[in-house]
C-alpha cells in the first residue's frame, strides 16, 4: 500500500486522567512494598550462590485464590465460574457477531483479578505472514528479521506478541487476512485493552518510543492518517491501514464485522471496488481493499466513525520508507550527539530498564520536531510498496532498493537493541559485522565503533 | 548433532523448599489484594464502554521510588546508584572474565526492588541464526516458523525471548556461537535467574509443559544427558548441548570461559579435537566441538562439574526427531481421549491462563510414562542432524524427510496454540488449512475437525 507522506498534522489535545487515591491505599501499598523489600533481601542473603525459590505452598495457596505470585499476573488460575468462553454461541470466526462484549470482558476480569491491574495499558501486538515459503528468495529471511525486530520491541516494553501464519478465513486473504486474526486475538486475550496490528513489512525503528496511549483514551481505533486527505482530497492514501491499534471492546467487535463486510466475505464484494473507486479516484486496486474500505467508512458515516477513530498525524505511527531511509545516517549522528551531552544516556544498563533511558532521551528530543525535516527516529518504518514475501513491488523503485532498504532499517533498529548486549553494527549495510561498544561511549571528540 | 535416544533415566530426588510466612505478611497481602479488587471494580464501573487508564501521577510517584505499577516489574526505573554496569572493566565479550558476579547481581537487585519478586523463576530464552539468508531455499521459512514456535511458548509461560542474528565473536562461529551470546544475555538480563539456550532447529512440541525448576535448585547447568553414556560408554552423544539451561551466577560465568577455551578462541584449539577424539571415539567432527568439550569437562573433572551440571534424563528436555515424529499421530489421539474424559480440558479459555490447563492435564498424564513407549508429547523435538539453514543433513535420511518432518512438528505444536484462538490444523502435513474448533470439542463419540 502507498500512503501520502508528511501530511499536515492534526492536533488533538493530550488529556490526562487522574484518579483519586485514598491515604489508606497509599499506606497499604507502601506497607506491601516495604514488606516485599524485607522479604526479597532476606531471600537473597540466605544464599550467596543463588536465590531461593519461592515457597511452593505459599504460591499454591495464592493461586487457588486467584491472587498473583508476588505481584505478577497469575497464569495458573482459571476458576470454574462461567464466562463468555462457556457460551456455545461464541464464535472466533468473522461473520458471527460477538455481542455484549464489554460486559463479558468485565465479568472475565472479575474472575481473574490478577489481570485487572495494568489492564488499561496492556497491548498484544499481532502480525503474521503466509503459511508457505515466500516466492522471493530473500523473503523469508526478511520476514524472520522483521519478526525478530518486533519481538525485540515487545520484550523491551513488556508487550505480548502473536505471529499468525495461517489464513483464519479462507476467503479473507491478502490484506483482508488481518481482520479475522484481530478478532480471534481479541477473544483469546480478554486481558489486553489493545490489539496492535503491525504488517510484516513494517519495522520498529525507534525502540525507545512508547505509544502515547493517554491520547487515545476516548478512541477505539488509532491509525496513521490525515482528515483533510479523507474529506477534501478524497485520497485512498489518506491513512495507512497496515498498522493500527484497536481497543478490545464491543464497538471494535461491531466495527470489525462492518469492515469485513466490504471484503471477500461479503456477497457484495464485487460491488464495493467500483463504489470505492468512484469516490477515491487514486485508488490502486480495482477490487475493494481494506484501506479504502476503512476510509470509505470514515467518509460516508463520519458521525459514526470519526469520533471513534483517532487519526494520528503527530508522529510517525508508521512512515513511508522512501522518505525516511535517507535520513537514518544523520539521525544516528544526532543521537550520538545527544549521548555525548548526557552521561546518563551513556550509562550501560539492564535491557529491562530501557524505558527509563527512553524517557531520559525525550528531554533532548524536544528540539527534533516531527515529520518532514525532523531528525527524530521514525517510530515505525513501513516498507509500503515493497512486498518482501512475494517479491512484487511498486515499479517506482527496484526490488533491490526495497530489500537493501529493509536490511539497513533492520540494522538501524538492531543497533538500539544490540547495544544493551554490548555490541553494535558499525555499518548499517553489513548485517554480519559487529564491534563491542566501548565503555562510556561516545566520549566527546573520540571515535568509536561507528567511526 | 546426534544424540543417543531413550537412555536409562537418572533419578534425582525432587526437593522442595518451603519458606515460612508470617501471619502479618498474609494479612497484608490479603489486604492488598482486597483493595486491589475494590479499586479495579470501581475503575471498571466508572465507564461501561472502556476501562479507565491508571493515574499518571500515581505511577510517576511509584516509579521514582522504584516500586512497580500495581505489582508488575518496573521498566522505567534505573536509579543513579553505581552497579556493575558502571565498572569500565566489565566486558560483554568472551575471553574477559567477569568476577564477583553473584555480589554484583545482588547489588543490582537491591537497586531494582521490583524485579526481586519472582526472580528465581525468571527465564530468558536465547536462540538465533546466521545474519545472512540461508543457502537452503526453505531454510529461512523454517527458521521463521521455529522462532514463532518459541515465541508462542514464551508468551504462554511469561518468559522473555531474545533472538540473536549476529556473531558476537568473529572466531566463535558455528556451534560455538552460542557461548558469547549466552554470556552477553546473562549481563544484559541480571533480572533473570536462568538463560535457556535453544538451538534454532529445536521446537517446543509440548506447549503446556513447564520446566521443573525446583529439581535444578542445586545445579547451575541443565542439559539432556545420561551419566552412564559419559563415564562408561564414553560417547559424544551422552548429552546434547543444543538445549541447555544455565543459571545466571558466577559459577556459570567461569564455566562459560572454560568451555569457550576449548573453542576457536583458544590458541590450543587445534589440539583439542584430537584429545576429544582419543576419549570419545564416536565423535563426528575432527575439530573440537562444543558438545564433546562439555562432555570432556564432565569426564575429566567430574568432581568440579558433575555436581553442578544436572543431566536431565527423566523427560524429553530435547528429543531426537527421528524417534518421536512417528508417534505424533498416536499422541494426538491419546490427548483427544483425555479431552473426552475431562470437561475442564474441553473448556475454552484465555491464552494467558493456559498453565492452569497444563496442570490439569498432568493428572491424566501420569499413566503416559516417559521416554520410549510413552505417549506423552515430547517437550522439545530437536531436528538434530538436519541443518535447516545450510540444507546439509545426516546422510542417514533425506533433506525432504527433515523439512517435511519439521513442518509436521511445527503444525503439531501450532495446534496447541491455535486452539486458544479458535482454530486447528486438521492435517499436520498441511500448514495452510485450518478449521474452527467446535464448542466443547471433542464430545465423546463425535467427530470433529481432526476426525
Amino acid at each position: 500500500m502507498f500512503r501520502h507522506d508528511y501530511s499536515p498534522s492534526m492536533a488533538k489535545p493530550s488529556t490526562r486522567h487522574k484518579s483519586s487515591l485514598s491515604a489508606a491505599w497509599l499506606f497499604l501499598t507502601g506497607a506491601f512494598v516495604a514488606l516485599l523489600l524485607v522479604w526479597s533481601f532476606s531471600a537473597f542473603s540466605s544464599s550467596s550462590q543463588r536465590f531461593d525459590t519461592l515457597s511452593e505452598s505459599k504460591s499454591a495457596t495464592d493461586r487457588k485464590q486467584g491472587r498473583c505470585d508476588m505481584g505478577a499476573v497469575n497464569l495458573q488460575y482459571d476458576p470454574p465460574n462461567e464466562t463468555f468462553y462457556d457460551d456455545p454461541r461464541l464464535s472466533y470466526t468473522v461473520g458471527n457477531k460477538v455481542e455484549n462484549w464489554n460486559q463479558k470482558r468485565k465479568e472475565w476480569f472479575k474472575h481473574h483479578p490478577s489481570f485487572a491491574a495494568g489492564a488499561a495499558e496492556r497491548i498484544v501486538m499481532v502480525t503474521g505472514s503466509q503459511p508457505s515459503p515466500c516466492k522471493n528468495p530473500i523473503g523469508d529471511h526478511l520476514l524472520l528479521r522483521t519478526f525478530k525486530n518486533k519481538v525485540d520491541y515487545c520484550r523491551i516494553h513488556g508487550y505480548d506478541i502473536f505471529y499468525n501464519s495461517v489464513l483464519l478465513h479462507p476467503k479473507m486473504n491478502s490484506y483482508w487476512a488481518k481482520i479475522p486474526i484481530v478478532k480471534a486475538g481479541m477473544l483469546a486475550h480478554p486481558e489486553a485493552e489493545w490489539i496492535w496490528w503491525v504488517d510484516s513489512d513494517a519495522l520498529v525503528t525507534d525502540m525507545e518510543f512508547k505509544l502515547p496511549l493517554h491520547r487515545y483514551k476516548n478512541h477505539n481505533v488509532v491509525v496513521h492518517g490525515w482528515p483533510g486527505m479523507i474529506y477534501e482530497n478524497k485520497s485512498w492514501t489518506s491513512l495507512n491501514a497496515g498498522v493500527f491499534l484497536i481497543r478490545n471492546c464491543q464497538w471494535s467487535m461491531d466495527f470489525l464485522e462492518t469492515w469485513a463486510n466490504m471484503g471477500p466475505i461479503s456477497p457484495d464484494f464485487s460491488k464495493w471496488g467500483p463504489i470505492q473507486r468512484s469516490i477515491f479516484k487514486d485508488k490502486l486496486f480495482p477490487e475493494s481493499d481494506d484501506q479504502t474500505a476503512l476510509i470509505y467508512l470514515l467518509y460516508k458515516e463520519k458521525e459514526k466513525y470519526y469520533d471513534n477513530i483517532y487519526l494520528e498525524g503527530e508522529f510517525d505511527f508508521e512512515s513511508y520508507w522512501v522518505g525516511v531511509l535517507p535520513t537514518y545516517d544523520n539521525m544516528t549522528e544526532q543521537y550520538i550527539e545527544i549521548d555525548r551531552r548526557s552521561p546518563t544516556l551513556r550509562r550501560r544498563h539492564a535491557e529491562k530498564v530501557s524505558e527509563f533511558y527512553g524517557a531520559e532521551r525525550e528531554k533532548y528530543l524536544k528540539a527534533a520536531g516531527n515529520g518532514r525535516g525532523s531528525w527524530r527516529r521514525p517510530f515505525i518504518t513501513h516498507f509500503t510498496g515493497c512486498q518482501p514475501c512475494s517479491g512484487n513491488h511498486n515499479p517506482m523503485y527496484s526490488g533491490e532498493a526495497c530489500w537493501k532498504g529493509m536490511v539497513k532499517a533492520l540494522n538501524f533498529a538492531d543497533n538500539q537493541v544490540l547495544r544493551k548486549y554490548g555490541f553494535v553494527h558499525p555499518n548499517l549495510r553489513d548485517s554480519s559485522l559487529v564491534s563491542p561498544v566501548p565503555f562510556d561511549y561516545p566520549v566527546p571528540n573520540e571515535d568509536g565503533p561507528w567511526g
